[in-house]
């Protein structure tokens, strides 16, 4: 006996199960090494972009919720397990310890534009399966650009 | 040349710094377990647990900030990278899937019941090396105690 | 003499009205059945659904006025008065009097799974004629299948 | 056995759940009006009284639920399906499609001065049987009248 | 030399004086039962009856002060120790020790019915000595009554 | 033709409108020497009593614009003119200048005294032809009752 | 024995303790006859009116109470009776009864005027001898000339 | 070296760029005129229309933000100098000086129906390049279609 | 079985337990007392000890809650009930009806200083067997000396 | 016939009315500058800089609204229009496209500075013809001195 | 090179400052002596001048920061320091230890009336050399004289 | 006669009230020192410290008054007057006129590490006399250790 429902027919609930929860892993990701930037940066500009950071991880953690609680909706369990976050994490990540100011900013750069990459074809692949889920990529992709944006612009002369 | 200086001597620093560090991974690892039980809980008794396990995420991602940040101030890099908390969390978790009220009640007890364990050691180790970290450490038992206490009440009789 | 000019070709502002003043009149029943359970609901799991069901009818309340000001922006006169609800709503609703708890949840899941077939049918029929109306009938759907995820969960095992 | 029991001896009970689920469904009723009047209405008025319009609702939503769950409380399950409201509901309400700004606060004005006119019998019958259900009666006459002279005074000179 | 002067005259300054303090030490005897249950309650409902209880518990601290302060506006010093609490409280009250979710329901629906019964007899005895103390009666009645509903339908099959 | 219409009949009308003209002229009154007294007290007391007239000034405002307000909504134009108040309010008032802190206190006792026994007799006089207009007139007692008392309490013993 | 003392030299107290007297008439007259037309008025434009009086009357209360502070301050005991607005206010005023909208805002755009006329010529009265007191008055002049420009626009075409 | 670098390809780029480069002018510029019309509006409706251009002007404020922000997000520098505005506005604005009330409604209606078909092309244009940009244009759509409709009842009958 | 676990073993649990049953005794009689203060107080310093009790009461009320949530964290069901409370409590009270100012403020410091020196026994015995409940017992004495020394300070010269 | 009647002589109007028309174009295009550099900053201080911006927008709008409404207030159309304010500002506003944080910065001192030249001027001639004109001047002239301080402190050394 | 411009020429700019920091440290010592006589009073009227005293502090501290960012804006470095503070301060202040309440009443008075004295002969200073700092000055004395009027009411009759 | 009683011993109330005393007064001096760089700051980096430096005054302040009232608790006037703290303070402080954003970063971690070293102390000293004042001398040291090491980590790579 199916536990929870779906409103969706089953191949579009694959799909859009898929999406959402890559999508989970992401963002939880994000959350991590967010707070993880936010806790090891030093230099100059410390202060400013730790709580740069803090925006990026609210929103992470805020997007995350309504990810999975999106993937129930649609009776597909989420996954955000630290052993499932460990095992499919695959964006850039700090390394153990300080980092630099410019590193950081560097890295989260980095991390968000890869992010951003993988949502885009996640928005073209549900948008016939479910329109519902794509209307939430498309709202993570707004924020998640608008977040890169201001870390490349803080990047700039790169390498500075 | 030491980065962030500490304000304690190395052995202290040395203490209080794996204190922190393992408090840090159970936090983080009881704050994303907090979240897979409050979206794959199934049963009667959904939407009271639902709501509690927010409160028990909530907890647990602010004094994991606290700590992570206790452990800066002592010059020691806290870790709350995804593969750390992957390879270093210990406590009670959920299997994969959607999970049966009655089940989430007893795992989230269980899972409070074995770190306020591991938090009353460190509470005992810290009193010498820094009354500062094991002030903190006093006050996450406090919290996570009284959260133990509201499943444990919810569990019984056991077994139901 | 037009009364509310319309921003819209009059085929795509006749597609664009019809599937508005359904939802319309779904939305003012859903808003009326909703706060009929919430009174009349018995049953150990009163408490919790009593406060359930007023976070359904504050949603369905907010998106019915929103509804018939986008249908009042397209030039269509909505139509909520109690006569037309009466007349036009299809969805399933309480008997007369006290209710049991579990009666409810399975009730209202019912309704919702409803409703969210019909505003399916309704995404796909306005996507060509009017994107805008479009964007808010998927913001109804995705609001209204978390709420039947909730209902769902709490349904099972469903008979209980 | 009794589903729920009351606090009054049974005539009492009678007359007063008969004066609750009366005042219920012109409460109700008085809310979908106002709102199918808030949506509709055009004229150099329409701001302003778009605006009112809401204040009105809104009262008569708030009322609604104390109503109900006063009838509750004596024993008596209240009934606010869409069915009953449009068979019991016989307070004036306005035409399909726009309506100008004048007749609305004519219509407004008419209104409330019956549903006042049935309320003030009511507060007579309950004073007697049940003092708490009277004064509630009071509490609903009172914004009722507020709401009725604000409409009159802004009707006149009448038919401008 | 009177210290607080009344505005009644002495009769009726006896009777709504005699009123108002029966009034208080029921409310304040309520609102020490109700934490008392709100501590010791077990089982599976314990979260959704805890957090009742508090609003239990803050109307009649809330009325409690209302009450002791009315009846010193009529010049009758207001009594609220412990003392008077223990010795002149006749509702029904928990034993010692934990207690199990289904039984709280079942004694607070009990004693909250009892302290209606008592309210309503001083309801008819203030009418006529003073109006505005048998105002602030009905509207305690009105909310001790609503929430003895809440109770008796949680409560509901009986014996559950 | 008359302006706004009542819904009261012509007696009830007249009873109910001269009681709401004479305490809107009692609670304006109140309002203008709260605040002379509030501006011109001195005397070691100064602060507590300079706030303390301004919550029953704050009471006095609110009361006076539901009574006028009340009276409108039965048809009856108020008059708080200036000239209106100074030819009808016969409470007892400040002389001009300063005036010391337990004089204060005495002469608000003795007005608010006054006041409460104007409403008194409205209360009665009003039971009848207007239950609701009564409601309100037993409320403004309630509230300067109370505030009569924590005057008189403050002003034991009598001539310090 | 001067009761309160003065930071002023004797002349310069006599010319700001005239100015703020005759401003605090000018106010608390303001207040009491908007308050009259916020409650008299009729006319369709009553309700943008009502609302619209009500930012005056808050405005003058606000500003008569910063008046009659500072001219105690001043060591000048401040007079706010209602015999003395009585006496000495001279604006204009509404008559008896219900007045129509548009003459409302013929009248408040008078009184306004006249007002301010008499502010100005305080402003240059207080410049040499108390520059803070004229601060106050200019802030004054300021506010009520925004608010009678409103009434003016609103007047136009006159006699409309 | 690319300043701040895109997440889409060039054509992409360029047809998003193009498009909130344009919705960029008409927001700034409705923001200018709607202001100016709320400062020189005159006649009996001022006050409500005056309130109303403010919740315009906010919506166009506040969208020109955002639809800049998301500009530089994809990469292309937005362009909101004044000359930039005065050479590319081209919505219909406001004559100098005063402005009758009726004058204004017709204008904004004008206005705003005017932006609103040149969005609805935009949305056609950028659907494919970028559904972020889209789903960013359906909103602002959305919202003036709403204000535009509340303008054009207010408009009516036309020439009043 | 035991109904809820305990985190401490056996003899320590009985040492905090016993601690924390006195300690709730103690806060629950002084909200009792207090608030009997807060209504029987007469005298020239009535307004301002009357709201300086309500800070004391609200104190007292808020560490009650966490004392009795930390008992039943512990394993220990808290008393709280009146008979228990007039049985155990041991602090200096007020006696019946009203009570001058001067000895409320006596009474108050006496009854402080007695709860804070049984405090000060709890707190050295709690630091070895829960440094939890020592940490909680040390933040209320922090509480209460605070309380005290306000009340003592506003008690000199003695006797006056 | 007059739209708008003044409270002032036509000489002093005139005055005033041209100092508030100058600083309306220099505070409308500030606004719009601080926003465009908002937008297009880059550099390693891009997030300090973007959010001390909009203090300057939300200033710069602020006050251009209260300075349109004085002029309106005085008889004078103020003239805020896209076409106005691009044929009349002269302050230094940024080039098209990106700009590095160290050049908005001197930017923005240099816009400020010369803004302030030019109020200061305005300051003078208003003393005279309308004081309160003048002291609105001097608020604003108070408001951006201060931010020029904070961006000159930030530009120092100059050429970093 | 100059660190911070001024926008005033030299001898402007001396006058100026010179009164900045004259004030700035009246204030400084002001909010320190404000604080001990806070902590430090004794007597009956303990907690309404502890109280009163804080707002006095609170004035003093937020005004302080104010004159000295005004004085940065005018290119003087402001210094507060302790060494600073300590040498400058020449208001009356009080003695070490407990003070009874009516001391500190008369202290306040004294410290207030000499430190207004002081800002009236700045207000006359400034005025021609920059009007937007005596603005800022008069603004202050308004303050400090309603703070003044306040502790001499309460002082009187002196000596008691 | 003792002033205030102790809740001490003496040599207990001795030390804690030394202990007590020398962190009032390095707590004063920091809250001063503090807002001197916060005025006085330049350099690229202004902005983000003067926030940063806000939030150190205000921590300073708010402990500065809590442990003056523990202090006067234990019956130990406190002395936070400007002359003492002059006499007293002993931490490095910010040079005359304006400082650069590097110098002020050093010298406030500088300034905080020798504060904490000296709160340590009094950790250890005031463990056994009084643990209510270790308790709060604890979470002061924990808070500046957080500002410190943002300070610290701000300073790195040092000498930059």
């Amino acid at each position: 006996m199916t536990v929870v429902k779906s409103t969706l027919p089953e191949p579009a609930r694959r799909v859009a199960g898929d999406a959402l929860q890559s999508t989970l892993v992401d963002l939880l990701g994000l959350s991590l090494i967010g707070k993880q930037a936010h806790w090891n940066i030093v230099g100059p500009r410390f202060r400013s972009i730790h709580l740069q950071l803090d925006e990026v991880v609210s929103a992470a953690r805020s997007f995350a919720d309504t990810v999975a609680e999106r993937s129930a909706a649609l009776g597909v369990p989420p996954d955000g397990r630290p052993e499932t976050i460990a095992a499919a994490y695959t964006l850039p990540g700090p390394k153990e310890g300080w980092v630099r100011d410019g590193e950081v900013v560097q890295l989260i750069a980095d991390t968000l534009e890869t992010a951003i990459g993988r949502l885009r074809e996640r928005i073209t692949a549900t948008a016939e399966p479910d329109p519902v889920t794509q209307d939430l990529l498309i709202a993570i992709t707004s924020e998640l650009e608008k977040q890169r944006w201001m870390f490349d612009a803080e990047n700039w002369p790169r390498g500075e």
